[in-house]
């Protein structure tokens, strides 16, 4: 029997989902509370990878077991088990044929960011602070750019091996909101995937490009496959995975 | 010379704003800080004590120091000194009589809960999770009684030594906010003054009235004093002092 669960997660505590020695990582974790809640070790595969420090607010995940465990009490008796940064939402049976992996048809990023003149405790956790105040139509402008099909690899950390760099993004968009003092810029990316370190260069990218600090023309070459002309790569606590969508209704 | 800081601060950090041996305090970050940019010994006054846990986004103190370093230079310089979950917002020269306790005439407290059907580990350092769904319209009728001047004594953790339990409660609010199967509900009060735990119980009670654990008559006798009237003290990190109110413009 395979079962799906929808898990939300704070990087900040793990060394990012795939499981490695000597360090903490989300895929450990579940697999350890499988483990104690069904009497047996189960693999848990993902939608994907994140990176150490990057949070999930509705990560995927499937895993195949013969359990008695109803599909439904999974969620409760896991979050019994599990540390406090990562929670189960849902849980059920999986769809005849479902992968976490490779089922998956669109994923939704956030990359949050702050402008003010000082940093602020309460928003670095989740959230990447920039000192003064943002040009936001010249972030609107060019995250349209980003918008469509393109060869990313300028914007994906060297050394990845993956079949093609070539991605669809559905909808780049940033949306900011104001108060006390401070502006919150919020990056969303929906695309059919993204590579190693792909949204946090698009945002690093799109933010040299709204500071002046690089122009149009650039941004196009790094559209363009030159790796030499994109942003820096932004800190991971910034980044949430917010959904996976697979075309069908997982939960009940 | 006298100068006067706005600082904001990660509760979850800290065991509270007062120094004490073998604990990390805000007030002792504070005044290392101090120690390291001026070289002098400083004490620091803050607004009034945040307990263990409770967060700040504009709490305010002050301390006295003959140094050449200019009232506005403080805040980049405390900054590089302080940790991650401390930063001073503001600095400048404190007016004549100026006292950051004694000349506080308005504090405004933020408790911050979230009701869904489990936990998230992306609200939880923030806010504390309800299981269930809010009844929005009762928390609403609650709060209104909790405003005007009343004898808070039973919603005063028992121990503490004032000179009255008499406090006025200008405004007693709360404000809901529904999105991806979460319901925030964030209750703000302004008062003259807080006792100790005085917040957290007037939620942990108002949550109770409206669950139906208990009904208004009781509610009006904890006003009237009853200890044994009141509801549970709720956890401090849903807790946040907004801000201190001088009624004069304390930064330029």
């Amino acid at each position: 029997m395979r079962y799906v669960l929808e898990i939300a997660y704070d990087g900040s505590d793990f060394s990012g989902w795939q499981i490695q020695k000597n360090a903490p990582t989300v895929q450990e974790e579940v697999q350890k509370a499988l483990l104690s809640v069904t009497g047996v070790n189960c693999a848990v595969t993902a939608s994907g990878r994140t990176d150490a420090g990057v949070h999930a607010a509705r990560q995927v995940c499937h895993f195949d077991c013969e359990t008695t465990v109803p599909a439904a009490k999974f969620r409760d008796a896991l979050n019994a088990a599990l540390p406090a940064g990562v929670r189960v939402l849902r849980s059920a049976e999986a769809p005849a044929g479902f992968d976490a992996n490779r089922s998956a048809k669109r994923k939704t990023y956030a990359y949050r960011t702050y402008f003010s003149p000082t940093q602020n405790p309460l928003k670095d956790r989740y959230a990447v602070w920039i000192k003064g105040s943002p040009d936001f139509e010249k972030l609107q402008y060019i995250c349209r750019l980003f918008e469509g099909e393109h060869d990313f690899k300028a914007f994906c950390a060297s050394g990845s091996s993956v079949k093609t760099t070539v991605r669809t993004i559905y909808l780049a968009r940033v949306e900011k909101s104001e108060g006390d003092g401070y502006t919150d810029v919020i990056f969303t990316f929906t695309g059919n995937g993204f590579l190693y370190n792909m949204v946090r260069t698009l945002v690093g990218t799109a933010l040299a490009y709204s500071s002046g600090a690089i122009g149009e023309e650039r941004v196009l070459r790094a559209l363009g496959g030159d790796r030499s002309a994109v942003g820096k790569t932004m800190p991971p606590q910034g980044l949430t995975l917010e959904s996976v969508d697979y075309g069908v209704k997982l939960f009940g």
